[in-house]
């Protein structure tokens, strides 16, 4: 008998015949001699239903009382959710974040999870009962509704995996694993049947976003294999756990890549220390997000210096850069924001060398221009123009070796 | 500085526009100076959408979950109702009726107020904040969510007055207040400015649904004034409290009446001790509501027993009553789904002989037939042909004076 927590999102529950469906997947792994606890997201189209309303009574809504009303939509699915565990004969209790209790700070609209009392659940789980928790919301210590931020529902899953020791956290979504590339640039992509959690957060935080990162980091820390899988389709799925040094790793896991990305240099400035955080200071200021920084040796006593944003900060960031550009006496401030990313993930690439050279050569026998280049220990990343996203795809997913139609290789 | 709980009910928070008028409403009772803490149901329709998404997944939905399910629709409405007070520079703070916390038995869908802590409130109130608080919802103690039943809204409202020790609770309904008679039968109706709580209850027994019975007993049971008004229209509303001797009662303050009601009559029963038991007995058993009984007195060794129920259960009550009137050996059932019930009501009938008489004449002036009598102290009542309701109402109306149209007279 195992415990597993099994995480259904708003697609997933989004009218009672899904609910239904829902149920039935849940009830299979019960019935299977499994506990189980189950997540819920809010049903799709909810939170923003909600939002509308407070939008309408107040432009700028107060963050405690947005949590009370968005807390309900998730209050719904549990209620929901018991409700058609009962009508196929499987017992079941549903608990709201505050009456588990999810434990968190006060930082309302993006609070973090502090502790979680395990106490009724196990009761109930020991009646054969399914635990049925509202995703994304908690209670701070003096008993406001808190939640958890956008993606909140899998970090609730993963904390509650965490918090009763369970022996898998199943992430239903609505594709049926992660994928060597998005199969809908790549036909040829292949679903990966397991892959380590260093991958997954890479793959993550370049595009591929089936999980939120914050709940792969989560489960992570605490070592509790997660389990992508579709609530539509049948099938394992993929299974993500630390590295396993035993098994041979791949070359390559996957290949991801992200559209909405812009460029931004700032040409020609004075190469002293600190220049990059008078540069940068300002942009991260603004609570724009930076994702790559290159800068180029410098020629004589002057440097050029590169970043990438989301493309939506574009014209913010570079408003920001002409100022102090202007104010280091900068040659020029030049931009781009019809480019896109290209990653190549792996924990095999760590002990490979000549991974990167490849991968350039691959991209220049296509003619394919590397504007900027990254690279951390499990990930190669290269900025191009957008007009070679799917070429270079497909040629890395050939070139890799990815493109084989089995799915043995791990 | 006085302490004053309102109360809006469902049409009054039915959409943001509504939501921002009641927070108009609030502001404005606040800014007189006084603490204000605010009851709301649920916007309307929504407790209906969420019962019919819970019928769509099982059919006889569980009592408890379809609590969890519900407190939802106060949830949404009392941070609506906070957003907006905030949007008009009014500080004010959400509670549902766990936050509170409002202790209730676990009788799931007509849970009983137990106790309610007051702590929270107060220290809101202090720091000159208005309280939102959800109607119709409370908690048991172990943490499940309940609900109070239908008009339990009201119930809180007054709940939370007792426990505040309010000077004042505020009904907002869609009209504006208490009146003589159905001002649609009775165009001369008059509002009244006063009722004692005994002529509420009696007035709400008998078809003036403009207060829950219960919320109007608790009221009396703790002598806290009520006053019923409209959230549409400004004026006083009707003001109700406990009797007070000093001043000049009228003889009546109302006229009330039912159309939705039955009559059954078992004739030629055995005479004998217990016999009204055994023929109301499986008609309580089957939950049917009886209304008013009335036993002949007997002819030889039979008797005649009849009573009314509410016209829906006309049906349900003929078939149990015909079961136990073969077992009785009773001579026949008979039955009247037409007939409507008129109400006197007035605390000054208490001290004056011939206000039956003066009612009974006025009816046959008109000759409207009397088929069934029942009296209180502060009430009679007499059931008429249905088709004699308007008429009758109208009759009684101006045999009494109520017609006056000053309103000086209370």
């Amino acid at each position: 008998m195992a415990l597993i927590v099994q995480k259904f999102g708003g697609t997933s529950v989004a009218d009672p015949e899904r609910i239904g469906h829902v149920a039935d997947l849940v009830k299979t792994t019960r019935d299977a001699g499994n506990q189980v606890v189950v997540v819920v997201s809010a049903m799709s189209g909810e939170t923003n239903r909600l939002l509308a309303l407070a939008r309408a009574v107040n432009a700028k809504p107060d963050a405690r009382e947005s949590d009370v009303l968005v807390a309900t939509g998730e209050q719904v699915t549990i209620a929901l959710l018991a409700l058609s565990l009962h009508a196929r004969g499987c017992p079941a209790r549903s608990y709201t974040g505050g009456q588990v209790a999810i434990r968190t700070d006060s930082v309302h609209g993006k609070a973090r999870i502090e502790q979680i009392d395990d106490a009724a659940m196990r009761s109930d789980l020991a009646k054969q009962r399914v635990v049925v928790v509202a995703g994304f919301q908690g209670v701070d210590e003096k008993g406001n509704i808190t939640t958890l931020g956008r993606g909140g529902s899998d970090t609730t899953a993963v904390a509650l995996a965490v918090a009763l020791k369970a022996d898998e956290c199943q992430i239903y979504t609505d594709v049926d694993g992660v994928y060597t590339a998005d199969p809908r640039l790549v036909p040829d992509a292949r679903r990966l049947d397991h892959l380590t959690f260093e991958e997954m957060l890479e793959l993550a935080s370049v595009g591929a976003k089936v999980l939120q990162i914050r709940a792969v980091e989560f489960a992570s820390k605490y070592n509790v294999p997660l389990r992508v899988l579709s609530s539509f389709a049948p099938g394992p799925g993929t299974l993500i756990t630390p590295e396993d040094p035993s098994m041979e790793q791949p070359l390559i896991s996957g290949i991801a890549h992200t559209r909405d990305e812009a460029k931004l240099t700032v040409v020609g400035v004075p190469d002293k220390p600190g220049v990059a955080y008078k540069v940068l200071g300002p942009i991260a200021a603004a609570n724009i997000e930076i994702d790559m920084i290159v800068q180029n040796v410098s020629a004589e006593d002057t440097t050029d210096l590169t970043f990438t944003v989301s493309r939506s900060d574009f014209a913010a960031a570079r408003e920001l850069l002409e100022a102090t550009a202007a104010e280091l006496g900068a040659r020029e401030v030049t931009g781009d924001d019809r480019i896109a990313k290209i990653s190549l993930v792996g924990v095999g690439m760590r002990s490979h060398a000549g991974i990167a050279s490849r991968m350039f050569k691959a991209l220049a026998a296509e003619f394919i221009n590397i504007q900027m280049i990254s690279t951390s220990e499990i990930k190669i990343s290269v900025v191009v123009d957008e007009k070679y996203v799917e070429l270079g795809v497909r040629t890395l997913h050939s070139e890799f070796g990815l493109d084989a139609r089995s799915e043995t290789r791990r």
